[in-house]
């Protein structure tokens, strides 16, 4: 093997989630494996910022999923995390949120293995728990909540999950990633349950600059999201929690005036 | 109001998830309200590494619900947090995992919003999603997984929670956290759902230098951790997910054996 300078490094691969969007978000943990970062393989949703922490000759690689007019598919990252391994050293795969929430991170680990190159994972503040909280809205509460289940809204065969239909049955908060293009489709579900009213809100880019919320109901959230012109990334939080958000207030009145009228 | 030295402080609280108990799993942002708290409040399942953050000077206190002769209810947690305050300025109220998962987060929040003290909140890792990654199970894996439900073992009214029922009939990778006292009656939830070979975990201490990992099936997991001398803190998962742990190969053979005698 070739290695690209005179310095021979062990090939090491560290799985790091970069958290929700604020680069504040990353643990030490992660900051740590940065700083001795030769390559840093990056996602779409992960705060730029973080790449200044790796060393300023580091390779810096955005494997977004679409990058220009270039597509990186799952066996190309695989692939490129490997090559850089074997020929530079500590690769840093750097994914939003944490690596195993819909991140894929087993996948690398398991190609990764196939090449004996050492793993270590770092986790990172998931979106489906911390963008809720800071928005007010905590995923559990006495009274309210007793579980959280959180639900891809995408999945490899494009259809919604099969788990959404149990989730609108169930007394959990839900919350959905990467579902809001199917978001009128999954609210009728939990209609179909008769929870119409059951408090609803959808946030895009939580901890980032461009945060939007919107706070509603069941019956009211679609709308709500197109009026607002609230975009993707977003997640939607279904549940009773939502009501403890600061906005629902004023939702509650106005839905009672509407169901009384 | 008195203020304990002639620097008069702003009152403010900032909620911190100290993340699962290896000290580098904070955050950056739970960092640096460390390095500007005058008062620390920290619960049972922190490393108190993170109190040698804090500048030397601030006051910390130890609130785990069980301290020596003492115990601590969750109002006097409140009402200490705000005293605090009001008198020392700036309040972190340090709790492990993430504020909102099972930690009462928002009925802190709440008490100050009472009193007019400014609060800010910073995630945590949760241990829900952490430790079973750091363990080699990945929370939600394609073909296997497409959602994940994170449960309490222990509702306010000391039953199992009626969610679990529902999750026992679900796809869902199913997380119980302070459930290890309840591990057989909530194995039997899975058993009645005709599920005795799903694969199951127990992982006590997470991320700490006292973690334990038991592998095995919805049947033998129960008999795995007495046998194993699993205690708590400790968090279950069920699902196929646990499959991918290193450890499970050999439960395989082993249950295929059994299985087929």
């Amino acid at each position: 093997m070739i290695s690209n300078n005179n310095n021979i490094k062990e090939p090491r691969i560290t799985l790091v989630g970069a958290g929700p969007g604020d680069a504040e978000l990353i643990t030490l943990k992660g900051i740590k494996a940065l700083q001795t970062a030769n390559v840093v393989l990056y996602d779409a949703l992960v705060n730029e910022e973080l790449l200044e922490v790796a060393p300023a000759d580091a390779v810096k690689i955005y494997v977004g999923k679409r990058s220009g007019d270039h597509t990186f598919s799952q066996d190309n990252i695989n692939q490129l995390m490997v090559d850089y391994a074997l020929n530079y050293g500590h690769v840093v795969r750097l994914k939003g949120g944490d690596p195993f929430v819909f991140g894929r991170g087993h996948e690398e680990l398991e190609f990764a293995a196939e090449y004996n190159i050492p793993t270590q994972v770092v986790p990172g503040i998931s979106s489906s728990i911390g963008v809720p909280g800071l928005q007010g809205i905590p995923v559990t509460h006495r009274g309210l909540s007793e579980s959280f289940w959180v639900i891809t809204g995408t999945t490899t065969a494009g259809r919604i999950s099969a788990d959404l239909y149990q989730a609108a049955k169930s007394n959990a908060t839900v919350v959905v990633l990467m579902g809001l293009h199917k978001l009128a489709e999954i609210a009728e579900l939990f209609k179909a349950e008769g929870k119409g009213a059951l408090p609803a809100a959808v946030i895009q880019s939580g901890t980032t600059v461009d945060e939007k919320v919107a706070v509603g109901t069941v019956d009211t959230i679609a709308g709500l999201v197109a009026e607002q012109g609230i975009a993707s990334p977003a997640l939607i939080v279904f549940g009773e929690v939502v009501s403890l958000h600061p906005q629902y207030k004023l939702v509650k009145e106005v839905y009672d005036v509407v169901a009384g009228r």
